[in-house]
């Protein structure tokens, strides 16, 4: 009941489409009910529409295909499934409270979600219950789903007329290989839409107490990924030393110690603070800070493990000011003793 | 009746923290009975209780201190003003179904509202009726509300014991001075909280098609701003220039010409596809694409207005294919007839 009741308030409140549709309905109101006299029948074929093209071509603010759409399910018999499409979700970082009203609705919907791996429990526990969870993607050290038996799952399950949803961790533009998966259902014909969603670097700032650009430190913002080395050119370390920006960088733990030294090499002050931020906006996140010339050593003292996102920038110094969510961060006077002694 | 559901639903599903408070409650239970005997009177005490630092701290994971909060206001007389706090919320680009449930759940708790004008009229619906309205901020061409007025009004309502939403374009840490706003906060001993939000880029590049980062195109993806003038270094056009990462810019449209010209005399190629997203995820969302040596003639041409963002590099091809949302881009084959003819 109350779930129920959730759903329809949430989408009367934050989709204006429904009531294009209430409009678009009532136009055809005379239509559908000489078509369909019966009441059972009416409902049967009411149900179909709202979980098919009509509703999705509203949301993507395209009314006259969804008249369109309307007309020819009248025609259509009653039988045989709906069409299929795909949802492009991101997940945000974990907390399921960063999830979005479109995020949400999606999951509600969906007939098949098929999520990374680090997607959260607590993000999955909002979908439907009944609905297919199929785990997919990939996570260093695990069996990767290899990225064509992911289109391929997309396009079976679209095609048997289920609403999917593709579930990514973080936003789906951003490092997620999203656009590729796209290019897949665009040349195979398949509907889709996409729900962005908080990008890690976003997440673990706010999360963290660091504003990701500053008037007096960083005027622009760079998120780079150190997992691209089968993707063509070396990264242009000049450019990414630069000072007055911040770096957020989505990296394994095990390449922090070539980021420090070629950030170092090519220009960037070795005092420059940084912050590691593991679990970032779950309850267990840890924040570690330092200074660049101390990054890999810091992270190893910790034992800091993946999924965590680097920043590097003047702004990171911040965390241990205006950090407000969950342990204080670990700065260099919560080594333990030994290794200060070892330090001093 | 059905707000107060939805409130309640979103905040057991979405909130662990509430089962927290549950048990803490549970756990004092003989002391607040022998302390408030009135049922009356203990009604009151939980309302103000619900209202004040307890729930936050929870949310913030800070367990200890929320339970000496407890103890604390055990302690105290049931007069008197709470203890007021501002939480920092970005609101996304525009369209409500992209706040986030964490955003949502601040709009329908706050008693005061410190909006800036780019907020939309649709997600300002969302709070709570009876919350007080305030427009502040920067908007290009409008009377600015100067930041130091800003942070005494954030200041004077938490100090008179009210729950006050800063709310913020986008995210509150991507250009938004949202840091500066912490400081002043922290300085004063007032509590805060942060919610990021969907800032422009991923928005942008959502509802056009557009995945920021790709294997084949674009490794990194660079925020940055045209309105930064006043804030010390020049930008590294030489950096910005480069190829194989894709740029966001956040900016006036006056500024596009300056852009266009420094990129190509730093080295971008001039056949570099652009998108430019006017009013990205609104429904009157227009999306006109071109190639670098074209930007500032093809912004002219269809008049694109403020706020805009420009997302240039090899990926902004794909708006022509990938879109889904709204109207198709405007391509140079859109251009009224009389300039193609001239362009021929």
């Amino acid at each position: 009941m109350l779930a129920r009741h959730l759903r329809e308030t949430l989408e009367a409140q934050f989709d204006a489409s429904l009531g294009v549709l209430t409009e678009l309905l009532g136009k055809h109101r005379r239509k559908i009910r000489t078509r369909l006299p019966d009441l059972g029948q009416r409902r049967r074929w009411f149900e179909r529409l709202l979980a098919g093209a009509v509703p999705r071509l509203l949301r993507q603010r395209q009314p006259l295909q969804a008249e369109r759409a309307l007309l020819t399910a009248l025609g259509e018999s009653a039988q045989g499934p709906g069409e299929g499409s795909v949802v492009l979700v991101g997940a945000g970082p974990g907390d399921p409270g960063l999830l979005t009203l479109r995020a949400l609705r999606a999951l509600n919907e969906a007939d098949v979600i098929l999520h990374d791996r680090l997607v959260s429990a607590e993000v999955l526990a909002l979908a439907r219950r009944d609905a297919e969870r199929i785990e997919v993607g990939k996570q260093a050290g695990h069996h990767p789903t290899p990225q064509d038996d992911i289109h391929a799952l997309m396009l079976a399950h679209a095609r048997a007329g289920r609403r999917v949803v593709r579930l990514k961790g973080g936003d789906p533009f951003v490092f997620g290989r999203g656009g590729e998966e796209l290019e897949v259902l665009r040349a195979h014909g398949i509907a889709y839409e996409v729900v962005p969603g908080i990008t890690a670097a976003l997440a673990c700032a706010a999360y963290a107490g660091i504003p990701l650009t500053h008037r007096d430190h960083a005027q622009s913002l760079r998120l780079i990924t150190a997992h691209s080395r089968d993707c063509g050119a070396p990264p242009d370390w000049r450019a990414l030393a630069a000072e007055r920006q911040t770096l957020a960088v989505y990296m394994g733990v095990a390449e922090l110690g070539s980021l420090q030294a070629q950030l170092i090499a090519h220009g960037r002050e070795a005092t420059t603070p940084f912050a590691l931020i593991e679990n970032g906006s779950r309850p267990e996140q840890r924040v570690i800070t330092g200074t660049l010339a101390d990054l890999a050593r810091r992270a190893q003292t910790h034992a800091v493990v993946s999924p965590a996102l680097l920043i590097l920038g003047e702004v990171a110094a911040f965390a241990t000011t205006l950090h407000w969510f969950g342990a204080a961060p670990l700065t260099h006077a919560d080594l333990p003793s030994s290794e200060l002694r070892s330090a001093a």
